[in-house]
């Protein structure tokens, strides 16, 4: 399989003009050979934009797009041609070993299990946004909401391949894998709780226990595995949170001359504290568990965004994370010969 | 009932300092009669320093104190003279219609439940702090933890007790009901919500259906319906996320001189800023759906969050609160004679 990444250019709040110069910073930079994928006019408009039309990056028309507002599942099956699709399809192809989206998250999970479809061994693929820590290390939670329906068999799962994907992704040689709780003690929690802690606790992992929402941010563990509903709800929370904290700093500077002075004095601090803020720059989410690898950049992703996203896309290539996901789940068999995972893929939360 | 609020003096950060200086300015400004509950030698020595000992406050001698490290039901069960127990016994026996404590919350939660007791027809109490929102009004969240495992029943008994409150005690006339979930669409999430929904769309509610983790500071709801184990990782993740901005914030603007003498000329508005995503300004938690009410201070409290508290308390009292609430869960009976709730009371979260 090629190291290549198919680049879905469309779909997202600032495309494809933030994906085709992301991607092209990506190509002179780091030299990631990338296929952009969408509106083939437009993106040649851009790459011509941006003077990189003799970089030689391939183009694969896709002409049409999936809103962020269609039912996802539909959508994937109906629009053969949506940049989304073509994208995935190219994983599933073997012409990409990767594609990285900014495009409507259910569809992307939908993309990945229906036309990559899953990695046998894994039960339920997992969304795994990187937060923010306060040393700037950040941890990874998994699942931010690919399966809505709690199993603990899943969270063993999310567990083992997290703490895979830190170790040889971000390079933490034991990377600590906490269980998200109400309190730190063993017994916290309901009964899908208690369950995932024994299995969690039994694995060949690093797990450090529970560990709360307070702690989080605050750098207490590099992999917290949650639910898919849960785990949806802590995300968003905290990214509420920190979009309210800085909406209200922001009013209350801009209601006095005196804060109107101190906010112009601080503004390259306070620039600093959105980027430490701002989990884009830990680049995009994958989806893993699946036969290939499907990252989700943020939707309203800007260039820098899309740069991050393809450079963590091209760190998992590199690493051989598929065929390490692919031994831990499977460890007797040659994964190319496996059969296919079949079965009900669950509700999609997104 | 006598309108006595029995104020637990001890278990807090900063007791019985904060409590009594807290209960002084209640008296002093409010007129609300109050019961000091705790070490009688050290309140009497705080009354004689804050030359209140004219304003007649009764103190009640309780020589245990119940630690934030306790096994809480253990912790109530067997210090019979803890201030927090002698508080809820108060209200048991009907010298006082509620109490506040900062101390333990499992303790308060166990005290609540064995001492006060349930509601009749009430399945499961649900303590319910206030949160901030971007226009000061605040939501209700319940269950905050009271309760791990989760039923829609217990939800459904959430909203209508969380309508109920904000009504009487916050004079909200047709208060906003939303349910926690992973998107707005009415078929979002798991088994749970998706029949938790079902039932608050029957109620005669307000409901205004699923409600995400982003909008919830930005105002989108008045009162949010979690199970308690979702409900107190809405909590801590909100809560984190504001210490953490708070923290990254001071620490930018400390590392260069720029950016101290930016914090020092928006001292003011940071310290407004601080107030506003402050909590502990809404006063304390309820625990509903008891014979009678225990509320939640901050353990971390100052005299003007127990002040706050102690109005909350007096509000809910002067609201008559308590006899709504029995009315609704048992519309036909009269509640001082109707018979004691029993069966499993549940596994504690906190």
């Amino acid at each position: 399989m090629p190291n290549v990444i198919a680049l879905d250019c469309m779909g997202g709040d600032l495309s494809p003009q933030a994906q085709v110069e992301g991607a092209v910073l990506a190509v002179r930079e780091m030299g990631i050979p990338i296929h952009l994928v969408g509106d083939a006019p437009a993106i040649e408009a851009e790459l011509r934009r941006l003077g990189a039309t003799n970089l030689g990056i391939p183009v694969c028309p896709a002409e049409e797009v999936i809103g962020v507002d269609e039912q996802p599942s539909t959508a994937v099956r109906r629009k053969k041609r949506a940049s989304l699709v073509v994208a995935h399809q190219l994983v599933k192809d073997g012409e990409a070993a990767a594609c990285v989206s900014s495009g409507n998250t259910g569809a992307l999970l939908a993309a990945g299990l229906f036309i990559i479809g899953r990695l046998n061994g894994v039960e339920r693929p997992a969304l795994a946004p990187m937060l923010p820590t306060l040393d700037g290390t950040g941890f990874l939670l998994l699942d931010a909401g690919a399966t809505a329906e709690g199993k603990a068999e899943y969270m063993l799962q999310y567990g083992l391949m997290g703490s895979l994907y830190r170790q040889l992704v971000h390079g933490i040689a034991a990377p600590r894998v906490g269980l998200i709780n109400v309190g730190n003690e063993d017994s916290k929690g309901n009964e899908l709780y208690r369950q995932a802690f024994a299995l969690l606790k039994a694995a060949p992992l690093n797990f450090i226990g529970n560990v709360e929402g307070r702690d989080l941010l605050l750098g207490a563990t590099d992999v917290l595995v949650c639910d898919g509903f849960t785990g949806n709800i802590v995300l968003k929370c905290i990214e509420g949170a920190g979009s309210f904290f800085s909406r209200v700093l922001r009013e209350e500077l801009m209601a006095s001359s005196r804060g109107m002075l101190a906010g112009f004095i601080a503004s390259p601090t306070l620039d600093r504290l959105k980027q430490k803020l701002d989990y884009s720059e830990y680049g995009g989410a994958p989806l893993l568990g699946l036969k290939g690898v499907s990252f989700k950049a943020h939707g309203s992703a800007n260039a820098r965004a899309i740069y991050l996203a393809l450079n963590i896309a091209h760190s998992y290539i590199a690493s051989d994370m598929a065929s390490h996901l692919s031994k831990l789940f499977n460890p007797e068999s040659n994964p190319e010969n496996a059969p296919e995972a079949e079965g009900s893929i669950g509700k999609l939360v997104l």
